[in-house]
């Protein structure tokens, strides 16, 4: 899987995360149909997202090619991150569609390297996941990634996408 | 995506999931690579499992083929199971090694139909995946697919798998 920019041909200067701008410096990894990129909020190192570069709100409205790069791409980036966070495991999930805690209306795999212990119980990181995407309904009360898209600086995202970039450059 | 029986060749009468033997009557929906089966203690109407046939611990250890094929499968078996369940989105997971609260050795993909309000909060619906998987560590002491796996019997898992394939007959 090609991920180094150079061969993407021409450069992208930003990416469409939903109704969202992500400045190309906070992505760390992109193939043909999907793209890589640092999380404002993440709730444990290396907490990134993939998302397929067309703006598609539902998993189900994916192409095949589509859900192939988009999960190829997670791979890879779960793979690679996992022992450069010193984790042990990973969660890979969706919260596809509203009813599920998404808020941003575009289809995006949350990455998060995991470590025996990182949380007391192992349900409490779904707790954390799930504060990043809410606000729509009683049941989503405690998320809101969009809210949660002040915390970190666009200097200190784009510092750790070119810390992560240089995992991918030869892949 | 070919899902029918009759176009995979030769019927199995069994699958493996880890070290769990799924007898085909439990089984819905099935490509080259992948199988779609109920689960034995589901958390919301509907909560399916996918996994690929071979026995694969991690995601990452997956072929670029297996990826496509199982991460496909379980996008039509959500597209298809939402609306048959009355829901309006979807949390697709995956507890990728102990430290992520698998106790499974088996890749697989949770598929939970979601409605608004099925959680008080959005959050709880993580802290009953993860009740399914567990007793590895003292992060994934709620969880525990292996222990739950004695909570529906083997008629009533038959059943609903029989009413879920007719779902997938044609596609």
């Amino acid at each position: 899987m090609a991920t180094a920019a150079a061969e993407q041909g021409s450069e992208r200067q930003q990416y469409e995360f939903g109704p969202y701008p992500i400045n190309a410096n906070e992505v760390f990894a992109k193939t043909q149909l999907s793209f890589a990129f640092v999380n404002l909020k993440p709730i444990v190192p290396g907490h990134v997202l993939i998302s397929p570069i067309r703006v598609v709100r539902r998993f189900a409205d994916l192409t095949p090619a589509e859900v192939a790069d988009l999960w190829g791409l997670a791979q890879l980036v779960g793979k690679t991150l996992e022992p450069h966070f010193g984790a042990q495991s990973l969660t890979l999930a969706i919260q596809d569609g509203p009813a599920a805690g998404q808020t941003v209306p575009h289809v995006h795999v949350h990455v998060l390297p995991r470590k025996p212990g990182d949380f007391e119980n192992n349900d409490e990181v779904y707790d954390e996941l799930d504060k990043s995407e809410a606000h729509l309904s009683k049941l989503s009360e405690k998320l809101d990634l969009d809210k949660e898209r002040v915390v970190r600086t666009r200097e200190e995202m784009a510092a750790e996408a070119a810390e992560l970039r240089k995992l991918f450059a030869d892949s």
